[in-house]
């Protein structure tokens, strides 16, 4: 982890909301997300809900929660990091963070998905440990799921297993 | 309750997020629903997500869930009914299934948020016993909280206590 000592990973307060979701458009690059993010990840997923914290400013968040289909599971919905910020370990820092939570409450598994065509992310979550769930080969490259999110909204599922401590080290030393 | 005998509420299948997702903006008059509706709602939250069918056709739906941050709470994310199937009670039963899940788990208020703009929404709303969270007045009618899920996107906050029987029974027939 080479995560700045002076960043700090705690649960988002309602405030953090208005500050990320001014954020996240700039952050994608321009892209249209701040629809995918209404303010209930917050108000209502408050212990699966993390930021990344410099000096007063948020540089990251993580918006998750726990199934409540199959409670041994938690889902990442969001997560985004300052483009200024990147390469500073800090959405692995939010990930572990995750992680930690749902091992300390039984879970076994942390899901999430992305667009076969955001190729950062599925870098960065086959480095944090996840695997790719099966489909079809997206353009010969992973397995996606076609029009997962609705019409022409595909999808690249990962699934990462929570292992026991000496797994995990090494999962993250990878 | 005028809902025709001939139409089921149950919960909501993997399968019926697809017939959900590809009818939602129509529904909503063309108006660009469904990525505020990734599959998601009907993955992980299946104790609180109810579909309306009638001869194997989905004629309305319900997603919401249970709050994390205080569980006692439960949130409808979306409600929606087929345009031909309005007036008949869909989205009253869809309601009510998902008012008696939330009594029976013990639970004392369902949440809920719309748009200052949906004046159907809000008539809906208020027949169904909730009422208006404090905020300053829209355009001199209802109180609403600016820009609740991002910049420009203002919401009506609604609220419903979860009461004993018989006040219940009082709220449904007013």
């Amino acid at each position: 982890m080479t995560l700045s000592m002076s960043v700090t990973i705690r649960h988002a307060e309602p405030d953090d909301y208005d500050r990320v979701i001014s954020s996240v458009d700039a952050w994608w690059g321009g892209r249209q997300m701040a629809g995918m993010l209404p303010r209930l990840f917050f108000t209502y997923f408050r212990p699966w809900t993390f930021v990344a914290v410099h000096e007063e400013a948020t540089i990251g968040f993580l918006a998750g929660f726990q199934s409540q289909t199959d409670p041994r599971q938690v889902y990442c919905h969001f997560i985004g990091v300052d483009p200024d910020w990147r390469g500073h370990g800090i959405g692995e820092a939010l990930y572990q963070r995750l992680f930690v939570e749902a091992a300390t409450r039984g879970c076994y598994e942390v899901l999430a998905v992305t667009a076969p065509t955001n190729h950062g992310s599925i870098a960065f979550h086959t480095r944090m440990g996840f695997s790719f769930l099966p489909g079809p080969e997206y353009e010969g490259q992973v397995p996606y799921s076609p029009d997962y999110d609705g019409p022409g909204e595909d999808r690249v599922r990962f699934r990462k297993p929570l292992l026991d401590r000496s797994e995990r080290s090494h999962s993250i030393d990878d």
